[in-house]
């Protein structure tokens, strides 16, 4: 992997005034905010003779890296394969509508890809931190998914590897994250080595980007690396993790019953409250070399 | 309120068995994981002499109090504007499909009720731990907020009583909660008195079970309650709160910065970082008697 470990553009965090008050005192302060924005995602798609422009969603993102996040969304959605499906990513603006200036983005696919609108037009809406959305069925939640199984040669690491992970992301989180309020997934070479890491306010969306900044630079799927996350482990985020073909999917928080389940029936290595030296494998043990 | 401190249904936790690794040591223990799982939501709405049902959404939540999540998200989405439009909510199963059970539930509307499908329909889908879900214009994201605006008679409280809310919502959780995995929102009396706590594997479900638990009986809007999460504070957190009608509105994490705006549109008190006898005063400062 080549991509640098940049530091996430000025826009994704604010200044504010806040009273800040401990005890019985009060002072006044400025405090630094996580920036929360919308992003309109549409799709420009189908057969040469008839392409269309269809809007797709907005998700509400930490602005910045949004044409990675809008490749990892693709990818983890189901709606490409693989990174040829995608020509071209950029930010639209109306001139009549300056306030959504950076907020709407539009992501052209090659002729070829086939987008199943009925499919889209299926799902309304629905609200969750999961973030399964829009699936208005039970069954589509699950076949939605069509993970790339992990691979054969999947990394072996050892547990000394894997306490080390959290170091590494806090030591790399700190530069950036001032705020208390972003979530951040990080990237690791199977010898432990950070190579990529993503925050925003959404969970799913800091995965989001790490899956699209791998596909935008070629290096996928993931079946070689190592993912940690920041906080707990959904359904979503290992549905996502599978997409993507990641074997060892790691958790500083918990893991949720079916997140369990899902990394089980997927083929992952689930691990959870990594941190302090510990942890605790939910799946897939063998991928741990020393337990 | 007389609504009770109620435990979850033993449905909301799991046993595991897991490889607990501690630096060189492995042992085997059983564990305990937050249950997520899909909850299909239906409609039964239409005049009286054109009723017909649709399916709304699939969100993955942490089973038990399924009625009230329901009642809150139909509320929180703007789809209900009062406790009369909801006639009834129960659980169906398919019998041919028994793994649905439990995991389909059904609003019936009043018939005088008008669900605006072109607005659903607009909306496809977007995956977001915000959760502001399906709004696929950025102005639908806004404009979907009707709230409810403070009563003029809002609660002003004072630093004290906000120091003492995370040790009584913890002391009642900690009851429930064992998994590490679960989002809390608590309801409080503006003396400061712990009315309802609910617990879910999404912030969000947690937020709409508290709002579904007053709809249903009757204590709605939540005008002189404070609200207490247990996380962080997104726009979709501050844009619930101000559709419950609630004007004091606290997190135990940070607030994003599209959740102090709408706090500071909406006239809520928003509250920061509410820990160790601690808080940042983000909007409407005036609800804090001694700062």
């Amino acid at each position: 992997m080549t991509l640098p470990l940049q530091p996430p553009p000025a826009a994704s965090a604010t200044r504010t005034t806040v009273a800040r008050v401990a005890g019985a005192a009060t002072t006044h302060a400025t405090d630094l905010l996580a920036v929360e924005a919308p992003l309109e995602i549409s799709l420009l798609h189908g057969p040469a003779a008839q392409r269309q422009t269809r809007s797709l969603a907005v998700t509400m993102r930490t602005p910045g890296h949004d044409a990675e996040l809008v490749a990892g969304f693709l990818l983890s959605e189901g709606i490409i394969q693989q990174p040829t499906d995608i020509l071209h990513i950029e930010h639209r603006a109306d001139p009549r509508r300056p306030e959504e200036r950076g907020n709407v983005i539009r992501a052209e696919l090659a002729p070829g890809v086939a987008v199943e609108l009925d499919r889209l037009e299926r799902h309304f809406y629905t609200t969750s931190s999961c973030g399964v959305c829009g699936k208005t069925s039970i069954a589509a939640v699950r076949a939605t998914a069509c993970p790339v199984p992990p691979a054969l040669d999947s990394p072996r690491v050892s547990a000394a590897l894997i306490h080390a992970l959290p170091g590494r992301q806090r030591a790399a989180q700190a530069v950036f994250e001032q705020t208390g309020g972003l979530h951040a997934t990080a990237l690791f070479s199977a010898a432990g080595e950070l190579l990529l890491l993503r925050e925003d306010v959404g969970r799913h969306n800091a995965f989001d980007k790490v899956v699209g900044a791998s596909l935008l630079s070629g290096q996928f799927p993931l079946g070689q690396h190592l993912v940690l996350l920041s906080g707990r482990a959904s359904f979503e985020l290992v549905q996502k993790a599978a997409m993507a073909g990641v074997a060892i999917l790691a958790a500083v928080g918990a893991p949720s019953s079916l997140a369990v389940e899902a990394a089980d029936e997927f083929g992952l290595t689930l691990l959870g409250f990594v941190r302090n030296e510990r942890f605790n494998i939910y799946s897939h043990a063998q991928r741990i070399t020393d337990v």
